[in-house]
């Protein structure tokens, strides 16, 4: 079993609740990873729908968590024909860490109309390059296998006046291939574009929402995440993800802030 | 009292319980439009919450709406000392219409690095023109004043390889100068730019969520919206919302599908 799937294991203990084991295996900073919690919270949440794929996915992080024992609560809020929604908290030593809500559907059975205006931005996988630096304390990069392209990593010189962008090639890195729930988690994968602005600075996650597109095909994942406006100390930041075949996956926004 | 707040009263019937009453004044096609039905709900909200303003609200629209009586069921998720985030029901007839999350702050105190790289991008007032067109049975555009920048109504000729783009100036036309949780009403107020290039479609709304960054100033707000990826029949719509001193406001995105 690949360590995506067993740190995400939900085993039901009671009518829509689950326990789960939150894995020190993905943290930052010894603080597990947004996008990790994300993919543990909306793959626990499909146990309560009727529709395999999340197409939209919103987390609200209240919370820190540490790695251990958690508590997941589900609610199916509406099961329709072609999409369903729920809701699903995180829940740990009593305390609320997560709110998600999220409309699921079927990627494999949709169809319709498709017109595309966007390209994917990134470079050539031989000009990219992986990072030496890592954070403290931290475990994430032992799981993820990234490939920053050119002036991805700038931060670490310090602030420049460099567009706030942040982009590579991700995967996980013990061969599990990636799917629709685990663009969850690359979504919240990269380190965010605005340290460029104003690097060395905590900025945790308010709030990501996540659309899932298409089921990606195996390989190596391209992501582009920007920043254009920091604004009092918040930013957004908008990322796109394309497959190893070039067809975007999933697009995702999140509102983040500067920690004082 | 303007229409807007007369619109979205909503009484107090017991512990985060509310009664509201839609009007039949907002609607498109006889149904109370998205965004209107937002901004009931999000200041409906507020009152559970001890901040004052939405900075990231996210709406799962289940079903549509009538207008006429409804009730609004809100919980206090986490009040913390800078935000604050909260869940809203939208129920009517027993059935669930609209599911919110949505995290507040306050606009007027929150400080830190400001570094902005997008621009408005709006053509002068007096280029753009308001629409002859008007969907059948829709009162929505009695509320609201549009002036249409050039080409954002070509989809009434027909589908064209025109970019999927909408913009325009909006305001409400009684007087009732914008403020923070109106932009969530505004980021629903136009017509969807796919119809570029699938005409004459009806695009339900999924999911929505706004981010608002700053209070608007008084007068005409400028809104462009856009999508680029049309797949499958689902696409997201991504909003930037700049008010008259050219400040961004908000910025939004939804996800939405062309009906069958």
């Amino acid at each position: 079993m690949y360590r995506l799937d067993q740190d995400s294991i939900a085993t039901e203990s009671g009518a829509n609740r689950f326990d789960v084991n939150l894995s020190d295996g993905w943290g930052i900073g010894g603080v597990p990873n947004g996008g990790y919690l994300g993919y543990v919270v909306v793959s626990t949440l499909a146990k309560a729908l009727p529709h395999p794929d999340p197409f939209t996915v919103t987390s609200h992080y209240l919370r820190p968590a540490s790695p251990g024992p958690a508590q997941i609560e589900v609610e199916l809020i509406r099961a329709g024909t072609t999409q369903s929604t729920g809701m699903a908290k995180l829940i740990q030593g009593g305390k609320e860490i997560l709110r998600m809500i999220a409309t699921f559907g079927d990627l494999g059975t949709i169809s319709g109309p498709t017109r595309e205006t966007g390209a994917s931005p990134l470079p050539s996988m031989d000009r990219c390059q992986r990072s030496t630096a890592t954070p403290p304390n931290s475990t994430f990069g032992d799981r993820v296998d990234v490939l920053f392209s050119p002036g991805s990593l700038d931060f670490l010189k310090g602030a420049s006046d460099r567009p706030m962008e942040v982009s590579g090639f991700i995967r996980l890195n013990d061969g599990r291939e990636p799917d629709a729930r685990s663009l969850v988690l690359f979504a919240d994968a990269f380190p965010p574009p605005v340290l460029h602005a104003v690097p060395r600075r905590y900025v945790p996650t308010l709030e990501l929402t996540v659309h899932v597109r298409r089921k990606p095909a195996p390989g190596w994942l391209r992501a582009f995440f920007r920043t254009r406006y920091l604004i009092e100390g918040y930013l957004e930041e908008d990322g796109e993800i394309w497959d190893s075949e070039d067809r975007l996956v999933a697009i995702s926004r999140q509102m983040a802030r500067l920690a004082q």
